[in-house]
């Protein structure tokens, strides 16, 4: 069955949406979004979803034109129209359409199921390869649109055989393009707490390791990879996933190692599946 | 008459072109513009316009769909369909669709024709004023569709009764949100040379001032706004605009210049018009 998307009041096939040539999120790339998963047929983690999306939305001056309660009932009827057990969603909100082509007058709201891409077996068995890039992310904490920087880089990633980037500005490390970052350092686990997109998944990992680890979010140098024994990042479609090289750098001994293992299997038995 | 405009090879009335939704420029902000004027019924400055929006989409990777031969008949086209003696035209290209939300595959270039927004009048006789922002673009030489920061100070220049945003870094000016800035300072024409978008129209008038006035093209200081004479503004659109006043700083005594106004006659003249 295709899949079904929600725009601006209207329910269609995601491929016959179109969005017309004034919108500011394709003219002026002022544009917010998220992304979530169902799992067991329903939106994972949606109130924090929802919180996040809300707070993102406000911080770019767009006002919602749904209410949480009126938003679910659509997410659950795009989930039906799929046909699939699980989806992933994927709201998008930019400024609207604007005829002279910079003011704001009403957003432009899509909500869209879309099949789940999984990261690949490999990835979780052996672990992934980033290259480093000086950068930080604009507003990194509001989930907008600005992918540039990835994009741009994508031939080096490709040329170094990795995966993605972890972003470092100063000495200090951020977040990989899409993710969040954590150190295993013994028995501390340790995540930076600025310039960085406060994920969900990455919350919920502190909040499953609190009990078994000391927890440690602050500024994270990037010399401090060298004393890590482990290195791992999540987001919603990673989850926990290890990294096992940092530019030219083995994180300890280029293995993946047992906390990530733990910590993966924990989320996924939090997540009901 | 409508406005018409080309997308992907088929011409169609703007407001019935419709973008599908996995668009990279929508999705991930992945896009370039390109904007200019047609003088007497011609393209202004083809030329130059097309070099830029070339080398844009070079730095961008996105490989051009047409030959700069192909796409002026079709600029023709799309301006005798408007039915108006002069029109703007607008060049979008983004990433194209994407399947999984992020690799590029085939650009989607988008030529609309617009009606042309004047500034007004009053502008030109008064001056405007700017606030200051602690900014500086990411990759400002290539005309990206990233204007999230100056649409998120659209409140704060309204408040300040400003009409647009200065940037500045380091205590080094570079440009507006949308245009490049110039100081006169006796005979002197001064203007930043990095972090900018190299403007045509700031080209135009570089040429055009070459033989009355000592040009400088270098990085230039904040703090070189208190010895102005004058300072104004150049952008397709804009043309020549005075700014008589840059945050708490009215610019000499806070009047439209003879410069500025010279600069502009001779502009106007250079267009034909």
């Amino acid at each position: 069955m295709p899949y079904y998307g929600y725009f601006n009041g209207a329910i269609q096939p995601v491929d016959q949406i179109g969005v017309g040539i004034t919108d500011l999120g394709l003219l002026r790339g002022y544009g917010l979004f998220d992304y979530f998963l169902t799992y067991n047929g329903r939106p994972f983690q949606w109130d924090l979803y929802w919180a996040r999306f809300e707070k993102s939305a406000g911080r770019m001056n767009l006002p919602l034109p749904l209410t949480k309660e009126q938003t679910y009932p659509i997410l659950l009827d795009l989930l039906a129209r799929s046909g699939e057990p699980n989806v992933a969603f994927r709201f998008i909100m930019t400024g609207g359409y604007a005829p002279d082509s910079i003011s704001i007058v009403t957003p432009n709201l899509l909500m869209l199921s879309e099949p789940i891409h999984p990261v690949p077996e490999w990835q979780y068995e052996r672990g992934i390869q980033v290259i480093l890039d000086d950068y930080v992310r604009e507003t990194a904490e509001v989930k907008t649109t600005d992918y540039k920087r990835v994009m741009l880089l994508h031939g080096a990633i490709q040329a170094a055989g990795a995966q993605d980037v972890l972003y470092h500005k100063d000495g200090e490390i951020s977040e990989l393009s899409r993710s969040n970052v954590f150190l295993v350092m013994g028995n501390r686990l340790v995540t930076p707490n600025r310039n960085i997109l406060y994920g969900v998944t990455r919350r919920t990992i502190l909040d499953l390791a609190r009990d078994d680890f000391q927890i440690e979010e602050r500024p994270v140098l990037l010399s401090e990879l060298y004393e890590a024994s482990e290195v791992f990042t999540t987001s919603t479609n990673k989850k926990v996933l290890p990294i096992v090289r940092i530019g030219n750098l083995p994180i300890a001994d280029g293995q993946v190692g047992p906390v990530s293992k733990q910590l993966l299997a924990r989320f996924m038995a939090f997540t009901g599946r």
